[in-house]
């Protein structure tokens, strides 16, 4: 089948891209000797998450207990769920997860660590957690220093659970300026990590695990003395952000979004079938300068606003010849949120489909 | 079972508010004796779209092919799809669905009718259509006027479609500053669906169904002399924008999404297990002064910002003593876009949960 036939709005992966992107990726991490770790609610797909396995890659990130069964099921089987688990019907699955794979969870206060230690203790195994502090994102995780020390010390205590190292997100890169201030928040990033994990070092509380790094800041945080894992997502596929932030290029974005011109009810507006649908509202600025996505191969195409079902697209001059029944592929603001708004995706090797891969990991929610 | 044993994040529908928002705009269409087809995009479930029809409505609207085929195959007999339909995989699940239940289609342009005309043709049947205007939300639709009138007395002499009427989306209400802002935009709208029914009736093109009206705008739509049908769809359920508008109070909101406070970085912070992966980040602005949410209960607690899959709250002095492990049952701002992120919603009466049921029409974007 060519990509041609795809009927629209549809979700298209380029497999060059994607394995040059898990090359590259591979290669940052293997040359500054750390482990990656990617975050997988990018793509949740298993198949891709195997794809990044054999390049060279630990295991993977997940936010959800969803998303880890889903990797579990796929095959995968060393997942770090980087997210507090709460609740009885969560530490259950839990449980029955990590008596068939490599389980690590993220922790960063004590009641959630109390917990998962009762229910470990209870089914006579030891899990697995990285202490989760915060290194100026302000999402979970204390604050560097004083406090997380605190908290891990509490948990070096607590049976039915080991500390197998520490973990942050810094989310922040993405609001980065340039690549000069990408650059220092990336190893501000690992600094932290680095110090926060000697810290407990310090305290006899082993941390061989020293786990940060985002897609965009990964390339200078995994050169961080003392960093051990970086745990980028995005990169796999690349989007309008990564290409504002110059963590990527156009050209490096594997995802787009097959579309078909529906309505022209002026020469200087067409109306796409697909929408916030399809996009999300993610990343409400126009990182380059063409709206809501970038229509491959038209730079005088902005794709200036959407509603659910539809995006106007506002022409320029030379893009005037734009008809109804037309097809564009887009790429968007925010890759991993598109990934989550449908339910199969075509991977394509050139032209040709060459599978139909359901997003096993969409909507996982829980 | 009772909804507290419900795991998070999840959504729920409130079955009493959503008997009396259908009810209540029922009796506005009554009233102004007019048709109410409620746009089904807001529910996507077959169960409530027969809810709004054994109350009265005529039959529902959809925007996608897909959204009609999941109302038709739960036994809804009426349908238009308020969509250009465009492409021969289209066309031919058109005249399938077609074959076996009532089906309007809009159309907005001489290509896209001639495409249904020839596939009716070929089908040896006829197609209902509504001849899509643009009443100054510039998304679809000829502008009113001479532009719509010459379009339409090109269709009429299309075989295999047959024009019954016109319609319009008057989006810009939701733009509306205040509620005579919305009165005013209300009546514009289905005064300019009743100037260009009347100027095709002068034609001699009939012109039976005058279609237009949004959820905050209907209300003044309906009461527009020559307005013959309201197509609101947000008011099953309402959200906080359109108690921004005025259209609906907090207490007529019947989906709420149901989360629990993963984290608790610090007093005036909480960490929450939802956040774009279910609120959607649509709708930017903070409607009510709360965020991107309301937390039902606690107008102290502002839903400050979120990732995929956090929401952060900021807490004031009040809202301390949230906990870990704590529930919370929050209002979005658009609720269509929440029943599109979720495979399952908990229909609730009072405590209890009366049924599990599947977003059927989640993701229909084909």
């Amino acid at each position: 089948m060519n990509k041609r036939d795809l009927d629209t709005p549809h979700v298209l992966i380029d497999l060059d891209a994607v394995e040059r992107n898990i090359a590259r990726m591979q290669d940052i991490a293997d040359r500054a000797e750390v482990s990656l770790r990617p975050h997988a609610k990018t793509h949740k797909l298993p198949v891709l998450a195997h794809k990044q396995i054999e390049a060279g890659a630990v295991g993977v990130t997940v936010a959800k207990l969803g998303e880890a069964e889903v990797m579990a099921a796929g095959g995968v089987r060393d997942i770090l769920i980087a997210y507090p688990i709460v609740g009885e019907q969560k530490l259950e699955r839990l449980i029955r997860l990590a008596k068939h794979v490599d389980i690590t969870v993220a922790v960063d206060g004590y009641e959630v660590a109390e917990a998962i230690s009762d229910a470990a203790l209870e089914a006579n195994m030891t899990i697995g957690v990285l202490v989760e502090f915060d290194c100026g994102f302000r999402r979970v995780g204390l604050e560097a220093g004083e406090p997380v020390l605190e908290l891990a010390m509490r948990l070096v205590q607590l049976p039915g659970i080991e500390i197998k190292g520490i973990m942050t997100f810094g989310g922040q890169a993405y609001q980065a300026a340039d690549e000069s201030e990408l650059r220092r928040l990336g190893r501000e990033e690992g600094q932290a990590a680095a110090d926060t994990a000697q810290q407990l070092i310090e305290q006899g509380i082993a941390a061989d695990i020293v786990s940060a790094g985002s897609s965009p800041g990964s390339p200078y945080t995994a050169n961080v003395q003392g960093v051990t894992e970086i745990r980028p997502g995005t990169y796999i596929f690349g989007d309008l952000m990564q290409v504002a932030l110059g963590a990527q290029s156009l050209e490096d974005c594997a995802l787009t979004v097959k579309v078909t011109v529906v309505s022209r009810p002026e020469p200087g507006r067409a109306v796409i079938d697909a929408g916030t649908k399809i996009f999300t509202s993610d990343g409400a600025a126009s990182p380059i300068g063409t709206g809501k996505g970038y229509v491959v191969g038209h730079p005088g195409i902005n794709l200036a606003w959407m509603s659910e079902e539809h995006g106007m697209l506002e022409l320029d001059e030379s893009e005037q010849s734009l008809a109804i029944g037309d097809t564009l592929e887009i790429i968007p603001v925010h890759c991993c949120a598109v990934m989550n708004m449908v339910d199969e995706v075509a991977a394509i090797r050139g032209e040709e489909v060459e599978a139909l891969w359901e997003v096993q990991g969409r909507g996982k929610s829980r």
